[in-house]
Order: C-alpha cells, then sequence, then structure tokens
C-alpha cells in the first residue's frame, strides 16, 4: 500500500565531536521517505525554497518516492538546521534553527495523495498536521511526530490532534515533558489515554518502548559500534516501522512488533554516516540480513 | 553449585522524591546474595559491626544463604551509605558514606568456602578482590563488579585483577571512565581486551549489554511502572545471573544469556519496593511468571 509523509525537508549542518558537514540533505519527511522506502511506495509532502539542489529530489526519485508533493517557492529559502552533538552522540545542542519557507508550510495534497490509507504526520506543528489529517478522511492508520516546542507552545493544538491520531511517535525527553512523569513506563500508558491507540517512545541508543492497551514492551536498539551521526535516526526509525505496516497492509500487534523491530534496524544503518549516507548504500536485503541477527540476539 | 560471593553488607539510608528509609539492610553482597537464593545455595563472605542487628542475618539465613563467613567485630560499627535518587529514579547522589569496619575488611574465607567453583567478588577494592581470588584457587568461574572509585583510584590494581577473572560486572558510566570510550559498544569490546572472557555493562532502566569474543547483545530491562528504590539493582541483577549460572553449574553461551535475563528479571522485582522488602515476596514462581511475559515480550 501507498504511504503518504507530510514533513520537514531542510538542509542540515552537523558537527559531531569528530567531523562536520554542511548543509547536507534532511528533514523529517525526507528521512521518513526514504526509510520507508526500502518496503512501500511512499509520496512525500514537503516544501523547499530556491536554494534546493534539484539533485536531491533526484535522489529520492531513485528511491521510488513520489515526490510531486514537493513544493519549490521561488524567492524562498528551504529550511536550514545546525547541530552539535554531545560526546555521548545521544544529546545534541540546536546552535541555528531558520525556518524559512517551512515557517508558512500549509500542505495542499495532490488529489491522487488525499486517498492514501497509510499516513505519515512528521515534524509540524499540529495545527499543520491536523489540515493534512483532514484531507485524508479515509486513511486507515494515522500515525504523528510531535516535538518539545509543540507540547510547549501548541499544547491544546496538539490533545485536540492526538484524539484523532492512530498512533504517536516521539521520543523519550518528550513524553517525560508532556505527561510530567519521569517514569517512561507509566508516561507512555499515560499519552494513550490522551488518544492515540498506540504510543511509541523512541530512546536513541537505548531503543524504542511500545504502549497499547493490551501490549508494553521495549525493543533494543541494535547494538552499534559506529556511530556517526544520529540526525534523523528517529525518523528513520519511523520510516522504517510504518513502511513495513504499509507493506504488510494491516497494523495488527503482531505487524506492529515487526515494523517496530525493522524501524530499528533501518535506524541502526542511518546513524552509521551523516546525511543519508549510509541508507543510500543499503537495500532490503541488508535490512533482512540484520533482522535475523537482531532475532538471534533477543532469543534465549 | 554453591556460589561464593564476598562484598558489602551495610545499612542503608535511602531518600527518593517520594519516600525515605533510614538504616535498612544493604550492601552489595546482601542484595547478591538474596538475588542468587532463588536459585542456587550461596555463601556470603563479609564483615559487620556490634551495631548490626542480628534479625537481618536471620533473614539471610531463612533464605539459605550460609552466613558462616559474616564477621561480626566488635567495638566497630556496619558500613553505612546515604543516598538520594533524583526524579528520573535511575542518577542519584551519594549524601553520605561511612566505610566503618568494611574500611579495614580483609576476608579470610572459611576453609569449605575456598572451595566454591562460582565466585563473585562484589564492591570492594581490587586488592581485597585479588586477595579473596588467591584463596580460591580452584573456582571454575570468576566474575567481580567494580566501582568508579577504584576505577579512578585503584587503576593498576583493577587491571591486575582483570587479567585474572573471568568476566567483569559494571554499569555504563564505569564502562565510559574505564575506556575514556563515550559508545557502550566499543567499551564494552575494550574492557574485554583488559582480560575478562566476558563483560557485562549494565545501564540501569535501559537493561543491560553483554559482550564475549563472539556474541554482542543488548537486553532491554523489563518495563517497570514502580520503580520506588532502585538500590541494589545492579547487585541483584548479577545475583539473578551468578545464581542461575550456578545452578545450571556451567556457563555456556546459551546459558549465560539465560542467566542475563533473570537478572534482569530479579533487578525488576528488586526496584519495586526498599531495601529486600520486594524480594522478601516473591518466589522462583513469581520469576518464572515474568521470565515467561519478558519472553514474549522479546519475541516476534
Amino acid at each position: 500500500m501507498p504511504l503518504l509523509v507530510v514533513g520537514s525537508v531542510a538542509l542540515d549542518s552537523v558537527e559531531t565531536p569528530t567531523d562536520r558537514r554542511d548543509d547536507v540533505l534532511g528533514g523529517s519527511a525526507v528521512y521518513f521517505a526514504y526509510a520507508a522506502s526500502y518496503f512501500t511506495s511512499v509520496r512525500l509532502v514537503g516544501v523547499v525554497g530556491e536554494d534546493w539542489p534539484p539533485e536531491h529530489t533526484e535522489l529520492l526519485q531513485q528511491r521510488g518516492i513520489d515526490t510531486a508533493g514537493l513544493q519549490v517557492v521561488a524567492g524562498k529559502k528551504t529550511f536550514r538546521w545546525r547541530g552539535k552533538y554531545l560526546p555521548n552522540m545521544n544529546d545534541r545542542e540546536t546552535l541555528e534553527v531558520h525556518l524559512n519557507v517551512f515557517g508558512e508550510f500549509d500542505p495542499v495534497l495532490p488529489e491522487e495523495f488525499t486517498r492514501c490509507q497509510f499516513l505519515f504526520l512528521a515534524n509540524g506543528s499540529p495545527v499543520v498536521q491536523m489540515k493534512v489529517l483532514d484531507q485524508c478522511p479515509g486513511a486507515r492508520l494515522t500515525v504523528a511526530d510531535t516535538m518539545d516546542l509543540w507540547i510547549r507552545e501548541q499544547h491544546d493544538g496538539l490533545m485536540a490532534l492526538l484524539k484523532r491520531v492512530d498512533g504517536l511517535v516521539l521520543n523519550d525527553a518528550e513524553a517525560k515533558l508532556l505527561t510530567g512523569d519521569e517514569n517512561l513506563v507509566r508516561a507512555g500508558h499515560r499519552i494513550r489515554e490522551m488518544g492515540p491507540r498506540f504510543v511509541v517512545i523512541k530512546k536513541g541508543e537505548h531503543g524504542a518502548m511500545f504502549f497499547s492497551e493490551h501490549e508494553t514492551y521495549v525493543m533494543p536498539a541494535y547494538p552499534t559500534e559506529d556511530v556517526i551521526d544520529p540526525t534523523g535516526a528517529g525518523d528513520s526509525f519511523a520510516g522504517g516501522m510504518m513502511g513495513f505496516l504499509a507493506e504488510q497492509g494491516n497494523f495488527e500487534p503482531k505487524t506492529l512488533k515487526e515494523a517496530m523491530a525493522y524501524g530499528t534496524l533501518v535506524a541502526s544503518f542511518n546513524v552509521e554516516d551523516f546525511s543519508l549516507d549510509r541508507m543510500k548504500k543499503i537495500e532490503r536485503a541488508d535490512l533482512t540480513r540484520r533482522m535475523e541477527e537482531y532475532r538471534r540476539m533477543l532469543s534465549f
């Protein structure tokens, strides 16, 4: 089944303790779409400025990603983010954010896109996410991401959104902020009580937790020796997860669990290089191989 | 097979964001021994002062723990530790440490104890740990714990010890300190290169990692909603792990992995109340039940 993602498309500048890259391809919708493309056909909706290198669009198209929803706005600049990772490679500081054209992002979906049954609302304000949701009344599975900014500044809008989506994906710090609870197990259940049928809390190098009415579980991250750049780990996790669900065409508990594992593994590849550089070099077979290792690791 | 543990026996005072306890039963050897007692017969070696309540010894004996090696020194006081947990219940501050009689701990094992084939060197200086090792030349499996203090102040002694033990168990912060590497996967392998055949890095609420020449894996913690007091989690983890190995009488890779899981589960019970209060209320059957859940959680 085709999978629709709406979110940020960006040029990122990333500093790590040992290396740096400037103005490389990034953005939540980009990482998500690329990660999902191993599993299913993906439709991307986003906005960029006239400084956007067309080869980035071509790269996405080469993986079969439909970029008909990627709007290029003349006279404007693309969203830029600059960040710096601390030595633990898990925490980071944002050094600069220039929303540019993304600040006025008001997505209008191509007509064909509105019939997508699997929808992911990547990074964006709850107001924008809600507008997208309104354009896809027939979606069977809708999952949103969120971030600290919206939890703090658009709390009501986020609460309204949570009543309408099937799933929410967020990181551990965001889950604590949203609930005021430092225990992630309780936090996960509390968020579920805010509306979504399931909640995924991403814990970076420590894996991810899943919460539904009848299930609570944790999946550890795949142990990675060479974390080069964690940017996009959460989005590629979500892309792998949603891509697998869309491929399977269902979201039964069993499928969701396998999807969590695929998300974990795509993310484990993504952090092995800057931007999409590592993902560009892998195929579905590499994911299958790592999945065999991962299953072996978790069985005893 | 009987399992020997040598380490601290203490009276702990613990503050959490919502509650506190003063002068309760604690210490690395105590948590370890109690956790291991679900699996095998345990022999404890430690030292206490004349302020030691005899009912604590009785409690250990009730679980079949042989306390013949618990020395009571007249005119001295028991080791006391006071700590305070931060709201995340994972990080803590040490408010007071009074080594008291533990400061001069120079364990001489009862003759029968020296023939133990499974030996755990709990919290103690590498010099003391080495002395114990020297008294047990026939031990088939020797595993040590360590802490930041020894890594900083008795580095050479610790390095000498690592060349002689089969396994080392330490927490994530200690692994980073010992290797200067922030990546736990690399840190685990580097510690293994210092001598031990296997290394276990405990990550608190995030589980534990295992490293041997041919295997690297992560086991997530059992998701616990009610973390009341994390004191002794690491020691009860080690106790569950070593207890299972001693019960099985081998340390094949397969047995080690199951032992890691049992360690995880004993620790998950331990944090559900202060001191040994939660462990006092469980039996082996409770561990078996939680193990079924845990296996289900990790299979997909």
